[in-house]
């Protein structure tokens, strides 16, 4: 169930006031028929990693193909009122709203794949005014789930092959914020989750089964343990340190003993506290010399990659990982940069213009053009990737250069084979796409990071994976630099 | 408009898993109508500040007068197979579940007070299925809005004065993410918001003019910023960083003249990038020297309290702030660690049984009893809160002991007067408290911030407001922690 679904209300004015404004703009001074080109793209791999997996675009899909906005957002937009107390947004405006219909085309990297800075993971071409509308709702459904999947890609490959749960519900931004995150954290390798909701609408498996208010409702420890053992006999794990974990320990051994004199076995415990690395050990001895070998080890509290990567390094006995908060917050890096930048813009007379935004920062300079990404593997691994424009013709060597430093290029062998990323997803603001399942989306991550040589995976300064400028895209965005910055000039003279 | 009616969905289901396992076990261990008593509290100021704003009551009242499960939701659980294949939620359970009516009591603290760590900002007393399977929504509600209500706080005192604008939703976490920063931030103090969902939704005044896309859309930024003022004379910001700021104010007085000349009046420029302090200071010089001293100078670019407060003292001629991305995400911290524990559990001979989770560490041990708070003012300030017990008569003297250091006790003079926080909300399942409107809410904010001696508020290192345990609350937890410590050590012997 998609986000459309989910909200009683039309999507429409889930936008920035200025789109709005600016929407009224191109339509007062009839502009909004003319077609621009926006890229969406972030300008550096989030929690100082070396890549990003991106992930949303279903969602986001969803939210383009029912584009509409209802008498109800039009009723609150014109009683809006202007510093005069005038009425902002004129009535013609409105109508112009009313009958807006989604026409443009979209072309958008596939949720699940591994993308890099200054990529475009969405290109949009059509009527300007359309184009403005989208750009908030677009940026904040892209943003948030590429940097959860990015962040849970991260949690899976330090558990080397472990378990991992998501269970961050509480600590989420908000109903959306965890619902959201379960999603993307399943994308990004994330085996189960404890929400409930997003079990229903995603059918992601749910993992859950007792709090320390269980065990604090009982007189004693082991009570709450053999009590809910009758209730879940193969469906146990117990949480050992609401008084002492140690001790709880021993009391799940022997309700495991009792469970088996019944013919069934404990799954698991759980380790929420205390110095997990030491406790696990002496778990794992603990249940190994009571015969319960396959009793599994869950730990939680405030985990994330590096804790993880720490445990492990300590030989802790942890076999399954359940990480919440700084998952589903994305606690070190709350928010994925993203931005959403016109790069094109085609006059009356039917001529693209390319368009950039200056800054003093060279990579904070935007890439004109109509991008597409091409990426060259070398036998089992990705070596490169090419941003170039598609008016443009593409140099028959592949050369390409370093989007902020021109004097670094680099150019591909001629056994490298290469890939388009972008593919269509609206054609005339008709959908060509069919979103893959979830558990499709979770394997191409997977497969994904399998393509990526390990030092671009480490977390302390992976190795910078090479993304370029196609060089005739790099010498047309060079040339319009200069001619913007010599037009300054020449104002200022 | 509330949570339940954004949602398509019924809510029942936003929680987390093990919530619905405890309630199969209290449902077969025949517990389920067992009154309990949990609390929601938090164990640390967020942005290690001096205070916190609690915030997002009137969504967790709106939640628990919709808790109900639906056919959907059932159909949902009946579906979940256990580790054998089989039925994890029996038919019988799932038919309580059909007919589960929310009953509980609820005390809470209204939003906008300023609230510290170890209160109970809701306290639920009721049967422990229902509480149990209310923790995940209500901590998630309550944790986040908090959160963006106490860094909204922060944020506009720094502003001393000046006018906020919340501009976040393109980083927020999810769509509701967004939409519940907004809420909150308004609480906090913010002026307005960009995010139109917010307004249609909660009355919030939205704010927004027009984004470098409008000046790359013309040929010539004087040309953007001259249509731009024909299309809203008397609401035009104009954004001058595309190219060269200075250069784009300079265009900008330009077009200030042009509509002088016209009979109407440039409101203000925005700056986006670059050295704030500097180019604010400049630009105030070129606007007041061209006679447009009321030309307001509106600046943005990932700021916030810390921020505001350097530009501040570097003299910065910033009239209006807008922040977005560290405020929708509490980037420095995008959670607040709020808990929800089992405090007092009534045995079947109608007795309370108090309740507590053990740890190593006293700021982890729960608060036992029927928690409510004292706060004490002398003249117009607020000097301490006392947690005490309702089932407990409270000590005559007022005094309170340090609820991490036993050695540190606080009575208050008998010219203090006092009240007590957590209000009614629900009796017996029926809703027996109306929120007031959210501008109400948000004079709230101001109001008890002004009750909060300064020295609580700097951003560094703020002077810690005392909270305490009432003496026979404290010493009721003492034993409690004796007793379980005891018993532990009796077991291992």
């Amino acid at each position: 169930m998609n986000i459309s679904q989910r909200y009683q209300l039309s999507l429409a004015l889930l936008t920035d006031m200025y789109q709005l404004t600016m929407a009224q703009g191109y339509w007062k001074k009839e502009m909004q028929e003319q077609e621009a080109v926006f890229h969406l793209y972030f300008r550096s791999n989030p929690f100082k990693g070396g890549y990003t997996v991106c992930a949303g675009l279903e969602d986001a899909l969803d939210l383009l193909r029912n584009f509409k906005f209802t008498e109800e957002d039009l009723a609150y937009l014109k009683g809006l009122k202007g510093s005069q107390n005038q009425q902002l947004f004129e009535d013609g405006f409105l109508d112009h709203l009313r009958h807006l219909e989604f026409t443009c085309d979209v072309d958008a990297i596939p949720e699940g794949t591994v993308v890099f800075p200054n990529e475009p993971l969405l290109r949009i071409k059509g009527p300007i005014l359309q184009c403005q509308l989208l750009e908030t709702p677009l940026l904040t459904i892209l943003n948030f789930q590429t940097l959860i999947a990015t962040k849970a890609a991260r949690v899976v490959d330090a558990a080397q092959g472990d378990n991992v749960l998501e269970f961050g519900m509480r600590r989420a931004q908000g109903p959306d914020g965890a619902i959201s995150a379960a999603r993307a954290a399943f994308i990004g390798g994330v085996g189960a989750t404890s929400n409930m909701m997003a079990g229903q609408l995603f059918n992601i498996p749910v993992k859950g089964t007792h709090a320390h208010s269980w065990v604090m409702s009982f007189d004693e420890e082991q009570d709450a343990f053999s009590s809910y053992a009758d209730v879940f006999p193969h469906d146990s794990v117990f949480l050992v340190d609401t008084y002492k974990t140690l001790d709880g320990i021993k009391k799940a051994i022997e309700v495991a003993r009792q469970m088996r004199a019944n013919g069934s076995e404990l799954r698991g415990i759980r380790l929420d506290s205390g110095d997990l690395a030491y406790l696990s050990i002496e778990g794992r001895r603990m249940l190994d010399e009571a015969s319960f070998p396959k009793v599994s080890i869950l730990a939680s509290n405030d985990l994330d990659e590096h804790l993880i990567q720490s445990l492990k390094l300590q030989g802790a006995r942890i076999d399954t990982w359940g990480i919440g908060t700084k998952l589903v917050t994305a606690y070190d890096q709350p928010a994925l940069g993203g931005v959403y930048k016109l790069a094109a813009f085609r006059q009356a007379d039917g001529e693209w213009d390319y368009k950039l935004k200056l800054s003093e920062q060279l990579i904070k300079i935007s890439t004109p053009g109509i991008l597409q990404v091409r990426r060259f593997y070398q036998g089992n691994t990705i070596v490169g990737d090419m941003i170039y424009s598609e008016p443009l013709e593409v140099n028959t060597s592949g050369t390409m250069v370093h989007p902020n430093d021109p004097t670094q290029r680099k150019s591909f062998s001629k056994e490298c084979h290469y890939e388009d990323l972008l593919v269509p997803v609206f054609r005339s603001g008709k959908q060509v796409y069919d979103s893959p399942a979830l558990g499709a989306i979770q394997q191409r991550t997977k497969q994904q990071l399998s393509l990526l040589h390990e030092t671009y995976r480490r977390f302390l300064n992976p190795h910078i994976y090479k993304v370029g400028l196609e060089e005739r895209l790099h010498d047309q965005k060079m040339n319009l630099i200069i001619q913007l910055r010599k037009k300054e000039q020449n104002q200022e003279a």
